[in-house]
């Protein structure tokens, strides 16, 4: 079963295809994704409509791309965290900053189309099933960190969930936002949300910096 | 110098202008801003469109309204809490989880109104400067805390102010989101980023609560 049609670009990585998502992001972000066509995404990446429907299937199809690389590669990273046995705490810190910064380096802040209505619907299934497993192994890390009572799990999760997603909103918020310090301060403030104490912070910052190499702005 | 005519009903708190809102709100969040006529808010709202454009100037004037009351009464209440001389923690405490309540009761999750590209401009000057203004308020009571160096008190109100904002995307993530609970819940998170030791909590969520008369669920 391999990833359907509809959802990707029919030639992963070609310069087009790559040229579209870049014009597409562009507009989706400063028009609005119903005042967009793909007319406008083929003037804008200097190709032919045509050309456009060669690489995508629809708009839509444009837009499930966009929202797939704003958690892909976070749902990857987590699949390896889960599977280790290190401190949990520094590996939610890990997954968290790593997150962080994916949101951090998206063009044109793509993140915040997920909010659009027009991605509610079952069209965007493979989005929402990633966001999901995300969404299950940031509880799993939480869960693990033994810092949180059961009762309290899902709550935690919720607003450590939201809390590094809301990078979208602070590259909205903060013109002169500092990526490596946004990374930085995401994962912090996620392990204070566990229970962690402060002065524990830095040890575990560390090691999870140098463990899973995350070192934003080297 | 009054409130500018296209910003807000020009019968406030009627029932009619509350329907004509409470329908564009409904449609701005399922259909998409683009895809909303006033014809159509005419139609959910049973009445007709001259009556619409009776009460609102346009359809960015509704949007306008919208968004303006989710933060109007934020800001008002930080007006009050900047010129109080009590603890800044306290007080701190007090307008995150306001703020977080009003995000929590908006209708239909009009919070998220906020990211459209259509939001930018300058049609919406009155409510970027109603967000400056409380962002500033949150900014003061940061720094009147004395818990953040200088140097990091612009990057802890932005994620201060973040995490109160992402109230709207747990709304969007947490169908079952309990509002109490989310209220508490933020004031506390805020304070943690604010460098207070969890120890600290109980007594200050206990005193806020008393003195500014946040019950929520009560």
């Amino acid at each position: 079963v391999g990833r359907p049609r509809t959802t990707g670009p029919a030639k992963s990585g070609s310069t087009t295809s790559e040229e579209i998502l870049a014009a597409a992001a562009t507009l989706f972000c400063s028009q609005g994704y119903g005042g967009t066509s793909t007319h406008a995404i083929a003037q804008l990446a200097g190709i032919s409509q045509g050309n456009v429907h060669h690489h995508f299937a629809s708009k839509d199809a444009i837009l499930h791309e966009l929202l797939l690389r704003t958690v892909r590669p976070s749902v990857e990273f987590a699949t390896q965290l889960i599977h280790d046995t290190t401190d949990a705490a520094e590996r939610l810190w890990a997954l968290c900053a790593y997150d962080a910064q994916l949101l951090m380096a998206s063009p044109s802040n793509t993140g915040t189309l997920y909010l659009l209505p027009e991605t509610a619907g079952e069209r965007f299934a493979q989005y929402h099933a990633e966001r999901n497993r995300l969404r299950s192994d940031y509880r799993t890390l939480v869960s693990d960190s033994g810092r949180v009572t059961n009762d309290h799990i899902d709550a935690v999760t919720g607003m450590v969930y939201a809390l590094v997603e809301s990078v979208i909103l602070r590259r909205r918020n903060e013109p002169d936002l500092h990526g490596p310090q946004v990374v930085i301060q995401t994962g912090d403030a996620a392990l204070l949300l566990i229970g962690t104490e402060r002065h524990e912070l830095p040890v575990i910052r560390t090691r999870a910096q140098q463990r899973w190499g995350i070192t934003p702005g080297l």
